[in-house]
């Protein structure tokens, strides 16, 4: 048995998968859903299934929120109202980094902590390292919960702002997606207008990805730092290559818009006198 | 001393650091450009020096073409006329794939066979494993002048078809923008709007586009059988989170029709019966 007792409220896919790797653990664990025909699997592997939200949150050390919005969070806590107090409420709700600080507020004015998280797993996943949990909020109560919250899966708590867990969801979603088309942009060019082999082609493009990939920290600390040294090559180097790539894509009869736009940027600095930087300072411009 | 000879023609950056390698590879290289006075430092190492194209060509089993351009081939080959006869030209020139099936026709009617090349690497890294090359053109030409390439760096033949070494440049180098444009999109994203220390989002930015290069092999098989099993979320699951996605960018002020337009194909697929299939489809989108 685990000292820390936690409180589901939402049991979805992922509430579920949450409330079933607490009770796995031996912590304590109460649960409630709207409907509550979903609490009874729970219940059954040994869960406490509380009748109103205020009774649920009663009950707990750890309060985790997994709800279908921002909108069904704000009205669950204030179900809850002053049976937040004295709670720890981490919610797992997927919403705006916005949200979050309203949530916080929220919970603020009712003598309660909040932490925001945000899981990139699918359920099936939570409970083993191959999910990743992001954590936002201050950093003595994730500290206290963190009994509870690490056996999820990899855990990370990023800062004190909570809206910084949101933000890194934001724009890691929107970071795959990107990288992922630009790799079917790559099959789709490759093997559309030339018939080359995707599969011949798929370890040149991966290496490709690496690069970016293995600079990943050193690009990192160029932004945080605002220093953007040469690198592989500058500026005034990368011009020639993207006007060569525009006119190669303009002869293969492919879109050129990006790169002329990219080429744009980089002539910008280079014009601002920043010519003999590397890649990364474009950021500047991405930023403005 | 190694058997196969080779002429350079063209000796700027890229053709010197090719015409040094072959030279200390022991093969007999003879060097040739516009301007004599850049084959000095060559000579004294080794090289023999050609007064006209015509007498470089005649010198070599092996002809490495490495100019400033397109035009610059086509004029140099003309001046070479019948002493290509018999040679295996290989090009190093960047330019389109037609150029270099415009190139390898030339070739053919003179009684020669072409080799389009493909450098991605800077001078300083020929000779090195750092330095990747990329050739199509008939296989067997490929084969006998192996000997002289494969000391250039990793060396790989992709096709018989002349125009292959120039579309993997075209889609490589594209690849390489784009994901690096993407990560600097995350960083700003992160950086700007939320104060995020870009160095504490590197770990988990590096592990996104991680995912996508463990899985270029896989992708690739997909889009080569056309088929595209769900993997971790079928198309159905993807529209929720890019409407998501939308709505947190729109909330957070920012930019969202390069993810609407995404929303679309994926509602497009959809709507055509293949909700259930995986991301990987929307390649077929991008081809249309």
């Amino acid at each position: 048995m685990n000292d820390l007792s936690v409180t589901v409220l939402g049991l979805g896919a992922m509430g579920g998968a949450l409330a079933r790797t607490f009770l796995e653990h031996g912590h304590p664990t109460t649960v409630w859903n709207r409907s509550p025909a979903k609490a009874g699997p729970l219940v059954t592997s040994g869960a406490r299934h509380a009748g109103t939200v205020a009774d649920a949150m009663a009950a707990s050390d750890l309060v985790v929120l997994c709800l279908t919005g921002h909108d069904a969070v704000m009205e669950v806590l204030g179900a809850g109202g002053a049976a937040a107090a004295g709670r720890t409420l981490a919610d797992f709700t997927t919403g705006t980094p916005d949200e979050a600080r309203e949530s916080a507020a929220w919970a603020r004015e009712h003598g309660a902590v909040h932490l925001d998280a945000v899981v990139q797993a699918s359920p099936a996943d939570i409970g083993t390292p191959a999910a990743t949990l992001i954590y936002s909020g201050p950093a003595r109560a994730f500290e206290s919960c963190r009994p509870a919250l690490e056996p999820l899966g990899a855990t990370h708590h990023v800062g004190e702002d909570p809206g910084q867990a949101g933000l890194y969801d934001l724009a890691l979603l929107g970071l795959w997606y990107d990288t992922t088309l630009a790799y079917l942009n790559a099959l789709a060019l490759a093997g559309g207008t030339g018939g080359v082999d995707p599969e011949t082609f798929a370890p040149f493009a991966a290496k490709q990805m690496g690069y970016v990939v293995a600079a990943a920290q050193e690009t990192a600390r160029e932004v945080r730092d605002r220093s953007y040294p040469r690198g592989p090559a500058s500026l005034t180097e990368h011009a020639p290559v993207l006007e060569h790539l525009v006119r190669l894509r303009g002869a293969a009869k492919l879109g050129t818009a990006q790169f002329e736009h990219l080429l744009a940027l980089v002539n910008r600095r280079i014009a601002d006198g920043r010519g003999d930087e590397g890649f990364t300072g474009i950021v500047e411009e991405l930023a403005r």
